[in-house]
């Protein structure tokens, strides 16, 4: 098992340089105006199904915006569109992503509220991922000034999602407690900021124990996703938690329902768990499926308790709740210029990098959001060319990679952190860095194929943590 | 089925008299001032279960009062308790009643907040339906002064259900839509008056047509109970509604489901729909548990829905949230003392005559809340001595006693509706009398079985509607 996981991860990334200049080599052939280098996705599937290419830049519809992209968020969702585990996506090759931030570059007849110029994030039904994007206005919204692009694309969904279920599904009050897992995600950093909004509230995060110095900071209490997390939470809380947040499905459901207090609620708003492999897996799929407790009203009726779902995506491009989102987003606008929220970035990737930070994501290596940004260059390094070197010479470049990996997560994460949390102490215990180059203390006993993605994210997190 | 329908009603009513008559004797012949009159359930089962009798009076325990009992609410759940379908219920003989208003006759030791003498409503797990009562300091309530003795015993747990289902389950908001079934009941009625509370609220309420006349004014639009509700509903709100408040459980609760407006609740608070026949039904019991929807976690996240259960004796008594409930009653108790709410009482009864009052309530004849009136003297026409004569002569009997229990109904009713609804227009379209000594039109299609009791009720509901 062990030795699987890193072969696929050498493997992985092998597939990613090859495409990567596959990609490359597709956009400076490119000169014609009409056109723009997009992530396509070819088919339903692994890694090698993106790649990005040439398209023909789509012109707005009555009631569009065109806005050129400057950065688009990067989610858990769109590996499960990748994979093909979503309901009904569009027919590949599409265009993936659901949200960027750019500048307007035009306007569709009739449509108004903006200007060309403009600093905008949006939701995008699909087709984010690419230089350019057109999108009804209702999905549009304008950035604050002092708002980065980078930012904009790791506010929209994260922080509208966190809000809507703290608020408007659990009706999060003074003196509450809220359990959420995958705490160091984007939507895990959001609901933790806006917890700290609300007097009193008591936050349980769930995240995988190299991030935990990190985001310790933001939560009251913080557990590793392996450990019983049940028995710990009641040890704090006999009672159980007012609101749990779950983004994995599968058992933790059950779990969830399980911990919480009368009139409490619990809140399904992904399914990750549905997730193991690079590709689709049925039985992960059924087993997920099989796990999640079918749950009785009357039951419900007993135990005075509340089971929700909550989709955004739905809300917005299936139910047309543009209005509702628009006053939520307003609201946070308001948070964000008084200075209670401020979305944490985890790292910046070209688009011809969407590979590696598919497979960050995968491997739930980030803290916070990560962000394509479509004018950073991707790494020299990353050519085709070094396929054609032998096994052996190849490892100095992989190991290179991951030193500048590093960096640059660090130094995106260090900049959204430090600006929120400028008093963080230094971590001293975290000490799993086993496989690290730049580290002279290894811990042996680590397991390899969990050292490698420990090594190359606990290093950042020690770094800076 | 009409003919069975009619001699149950009959058998039940003669069954009432006889009991009714030991009861008081055995209330008439005792002198002890330790001992009280209380409704007894001997087992679980029938009408026949239930009797009046003396019983040692109790003394209270520490952090108790002990209430000289006023007024007793008698809800739909005593019924299921009287046939064994609630869950864990104390073993009989028992005093059923979980609701009283009264005054404070004496206060165990370290009991604060109360004095002797105080106008009190107060919850009790079980018992309430006795002269004497004892219960927890915690789950008593001082009176507002204007407040009568039927009204606070029919607040209690109407308005508090209704209010903590609204407010603190669903979050009820300007411009919502609510949908409540047996809109006519006591909490029907609670939850219509707090909607009105919100601007701009939608109420869809369902009731036998028979109270449409009376309660048309307290809902935006009403729909009759044997309809198909569904369809009438998304005639006018084609998207659904907010709030689904359903007390009948069932096939109810996948309609419910299916009407909700993408974020809106569905909440469980009843499963009235269990209770067919006088005694429990183990078909109807199980007809209604197979037919409850088991609900996929995975179907509320694709829709954005949010399911809920609502038991307030469990929660006082189960799950120890009385300091929530007695801020709620805070709330409420100002929203009265605006004369923003006031509760309707339908009809007043005689310890003695509690399983008319079942009976009543068993029909669905009700209009607001029965009440349990401790110092009412039972009908003198109710004795046992009528058993005695022939059937023939028992007819003029019963149709006296319809026509007083009509009178009784009207005047309480009309007292507690003229008061929060002085403008109401009279009824012009209820037609519905057969069987009805006192009106002159007859609808001779209706059912006979159904007669018995529209006559009775709907000829109240046309006379002061």
């Amino acid at each position: 098992m062990a030795k699987e996981g890193a072969d696929m991860t050498e493997e992985t990334e092998f597939m990613i340089d090859k495409n990567v200049g596959k990609g490359l080599e597709n956009v400076e052939s490119s000169g014609n105006a009409k056109e723009m280098r997009a992530v396509i996705l070819a088919g339903f599937g692994g890694l090698n199904k993106l790649k990005v290419t040439k398209k023909a830049m789509p012109e707005p519809q009555d009631g569009e915006v065109k806005i050129r992209v400057k950065a688009c968020g990067l989610n858990f969702l769109d590996l499960m569109v990748r994979q093909g585990t979503v309901d009904n996506p569009p027919k590949p090759p599409l265009v993936p992503g659901f949200e960027c931030s750019g500048i307007v570059e035009s306007l569709g007849e009739s449509t108004k509220g903006f200007e060309i110029g403009d600093r905008v994030m949006a939701f995008v039904n699909y087709n984010a991922w690419a230089e350019v994007v057109c999108t009804p206005v209702d999905f549009v919204y304008k950035m604050p000034d002092e708002m980065t692009f980078a930012e904009a694309a790791a506010f929209s969904l994260n922080f509208v999602a966190a809000y809507m279920m703290l608020f408007e599904v659990a009706s999060l009050r003074e003196g509450m407690s809220v359990l959420v897992h995958s705490a160091g995600g984007g939507v895990g950093q959001a609901v933790a900021q806006l917890c700290s909004t609300v007097p009193n509230v008591t936050v349980f995060g769930i995240a995988s124990c190299f991030k935990h110095a990190a985001i310790r900071d933001s939560v009251t209490h913080l557990f590793d996703r392996n450990v019983d997390y049940i028995q710990e939470v009641k040890k704090i809380c006999p009672e159980g938690v007012d609101v749990v947040l779950d983004c994995l499905c599968g058992e933790n459901t059950g779990k969830g329902l399980s911990l919480l207090k009368p009139l409490g609620t619990y809140i399904l708003y992904g399914a990750s768990n549905m997730v193991t492999g690079e590709t689709k897996s049925f039985f992960s799929f059924a087993k997920s499926w099989w796990q999640v407790e079918k749950v009785n009203p009357i039951k419900l009726y007993e135990e005075n308790k509340v089971i929700a779902g909550f989709s955004l995506l739905n809300l917005l491009f299936k139910q047309g709740r543009c209005s509702l989102v628009k006053s939520v987003m307003d609201k946070l606008l308001c948070l964000y210029e008084q200075k209670k929220i401020k979305p944490v970035v985890d790292s910046l990737w070209a688009l011809e990098e969407v590979k590696e930070a598919m497979q960050r994501i995968h491997d739930r290596g980030n803290i916070g959001k990560l962000i394509l940004d479509v004018e950073k260059s991707p790494t020299p390094l990353v050519t085709s060319a070094i396929l054609k070197w032998p096994a052996t010479a190849r490892r100095p470049v992989k190991q290179e990679r991951k030193k500048r990996s590093l960096r640059e997560t660090t130094t995106a994460r260090s900049e959204c952190l430090s600006s929120i949390r400028p008093n963080k102490t230094h971590c001293n215990t975290h000490r799993d860095w086993t496989g690290c180059t730049d580290s002279p203390q290894r811990n042996t006993t680590t397991h390899k194929c969990v050292c490698m993605y420990v090594c190359m994210y606990a290093c950042a997190v020690c770094m800076y943590a």
